[in-house]
């Protein structure tokens, strides 16, 4: 017997019909003899129409309009999560109820119930304690528990929410405490590839990934889990099996899921992988926007004086790049963020033009990044010589770069992402043969 | 300042709109001076998706069908509770986000923060406790309490809830343990009629209404305020002013909705109600059906072989009537029971036959039962032969008649239900003038 963590997002749990489905999933690992746990979202679309309603009931557009087209989202979080975290609510009674149905011992739990404590940043707690001894006793009598995902109890006794995808936090963070065998998350697809599919057809699954490498992949857009609970597996050493609720619960005659056993993807340490490639997958994003500062001052000072007020209006920026000064007075500097985010970062710009001195500000969104990524990179030279080859010899202009350990990110021209990424594919060794 | 205890039922909160507007009445009590709590249901129409989801994850119509019709409801009451009680959370947190944004200061409670304990019969609990220092001491800080309704803990830390209509409950509950000045039910109607004002247009608003008749109108099918909620009342001496919410919030300039100002019904001791009439109001209900045991013998012991099967299936029998015997050898013998269960009340029946002994039996729903209800009957005599005349004259044959102290039923035939209210509220000065 082993404890298993199952998590289902909202499109697993759609439905009565896709929650007996995943009840179906559940059975089968109960019949096998594993103590269960199974953390829920909220139904899809709920979450939505709650959000919906908070908002109108601030009256968020009318104050936006009001103030100019700025938002002004200063609502009181903690009504925002009572409201918001009972979607969660009812996934885990209707659960409860399916399993039940099906003869399984079954209860939900809702976050303050278990009690899953978190700090008071309402909207996006962080998990603070997690009391899992009464879950576990249970568990191992053979009752199934299940979760309600996303909430939390604060200080003050107010329901708290993990922030949006914080179903799969709530997941790892029992797998750690309860000492889980694994966490399963089932989401609507059977794993990581190494690239999107829809622009590679030849993309694969890969049966294993380390945690570096899934944090890479997953803040370069592959939207298959939290960033959070990737940075929360690896501090704790959860694994996690990203695999599909849409697979039959039979597992078309498979017994086990095992990692390795053709199902889903394990994000695991990388000591786990044994055959290591020199880079795993390839990623990329369209959601940033380029800003470029013309003639600015090429003495010390000047990038702060720029990029403090963005730190202020809470702008993150991603790569930066600042030429080399021809003349030794002045340089161009071009930097990313969000495209949300370009708007205000070239109204807090305009307003800072007198102490930044520049020639002319220039925003644009045709832009895409495109990262190749691998924890093997840290053991060969040469990838990113390689890489930058590659795309120059398909004609494509590479307008910045950005590295780390494990990743080489180049900014393009939004309409070569394509072909860069099919390039890169091909490039490494990630075809499917 | 009073401490005053508002109650808003689920058309009062169906949108975002309506919400403002209840928004918008509790600012006038605020504005006033007075510390509120003010008690919410589910939007309209959540409740009944939520009994619909949990009625579907637990096969329910699907097990009505393997069972030959027989309904078998016994899915988790807790889970049931989990479920359903997530439409109070959301409208606490959406009225206390509408309040917020008025200016107001305000806080959701869930029943198990407050906390409002129960027993442990789930889907309908009784209230055993309710905490109300902390509540207290922020609404004398001016802070509304926006209560969720329907909702408590129960013994094991489980969310509980008080069954169809218990916001109204919670309400009264409260105003109870907080000593308030006054509870104020508001729903979709602007008080309590001497009756349907749809079968009787000269039916009237009673400025005031004692517990008593007030419970007699709610189980005879004035369907304001739930029977729990007032026998509560009537307990612990808490004054209920049942009021409409779409009232215009200003009152149409009218300052305060005070008992007897022309707002309203206010239900309370009959000692408060100077000028009492001796019938305050007629009630009907149609949804009870007839039964009738054709030639039983008529001897001792065979009622209680009737009515004991027909306990045991839980099913509740109103009026009896047994037939003088002509030959004192057999009988006939009606009774009514609520319509939904007539089918299972002849199965019953059917099934005991020979145990009881009977030549025929019939059912029939084709009868309504007309009630006179009036504290003031006590000290006049006559009444029931002032009514058995007035529908004589009118050719309306009684079936069946059951009296208490402040109330006289008759059973008549469905098709003159209307006639005899009408009769009725005419006879004993109803009418408007």
């Amino acid at each position: 017997m082993a404890l298993l963590v199952l998590k289902f997002g909202g499109t697993s749990v759609a439905d009565i019909d896709r929650i007996r489905n995943v009840a179906a999933h559940v059975k089968r690992e109960v019949d096998d003899g594993h103590a269960c746990a199974v953390v829920v979202s909220a139904m899809a679309g709920q979450t939505n129409q709650l959000v919906a309603w908070v908002e109108q009931a601030w009256g968020f557009k009318e104050r936006q309009k009001k103030n100019g087209g700025e938002a002004s989202a200063q609502y009181d979080g903690r009504e925002y999560d009572a409201v918001v975290s009972s979607g969660e609510q009812v996934t885990s009674g209707l659960l409860a109820l399916v399993l039940q149905s099906l003869g399984m011992r079954a209860r939900s739990w809702q976050g303050w119930q278990i009690p899953l404590h978190t700090d008071t940043a309402h909207r996006a707690a962080r998990i603070t304690g997690l009391a899992v001894d009464e879950l576990r006793a249970r568990m191992t009598e053979g009752e199934v528990a299940v979760i309600a995902g996303f909430q939390g109890i604060a200080p003050g006794n107010r329901i708290s929410t993990l922030g949006r995808g914080g179903s799969d936090t709530s997941a790892v963070a029992l797998a750690a405490a309860l000492g889980a065998e694994r966490c399963d998350i089932y989401t609507d697809v059977d794993g990581v590839y190494t690239t999107d599919p829809r622009v590679v057809p030849k993309a694969h699954r890969l049966d294993r990934i380390s945690y570096e490498e899934m944090l890479e992949m997953a803040s370069q857009g592959a939207k298959v889990l939290q960033t959070r609970s990737v940075e929360l597996a690896m501090q704790r050493g959860v694994r996690v099996l990203v695999r599909s609720s849409f697979d039959p619960p039979d597992l078309g005659g498979k017994k086990h899921a095992e990692p390795g056993g053709g199902l889903g993807t394990l994000v695991c340490h990388e000591d786990e992988i044994v055959e290591q490639n020199v880079v795993s997958g390839i990623a990329y994003a369209r959601d940033e926007a380029k800003v470029t500062l013309l003639k600015i001052a090429d003495k010390p000072g000047v990038a702060a004086q720029v990029f403090c007020p963005l730190a202020e209006a809470n702008i993150n920026v991603d790569m930066i790049v600042q030429n080399v000064s021809e003349d030794g007075r002045y340089t161009d500097l071009t930097f990313t963020v969000q495209s949300a985010d370009l708007d205000r970062a070239l109204e807090v710009l305009r307003k800072a033009k007198d102490q930044i001195g520049y020639l002319d500000l220039r925003g644009s969104t045709d832009i895409a990044k495109v990262s190749a990524i691998g924890v093997g990179m840290r053991s060969h030279a040469g990838v990113a010589a390689q890489m930058f080859s590659a795309l120059a010899e398909k004609g494509i202009n590479i307008e910045a770069i950005s590295t780390s350990e494990i990743k080489i990110s180049v900014l393009i021209d939004a309409a070569y992402a394509e072909l860069a990424v099919r390039t890169l594919h091909s490039l490494f060794g990630l075809d499917s043969r």
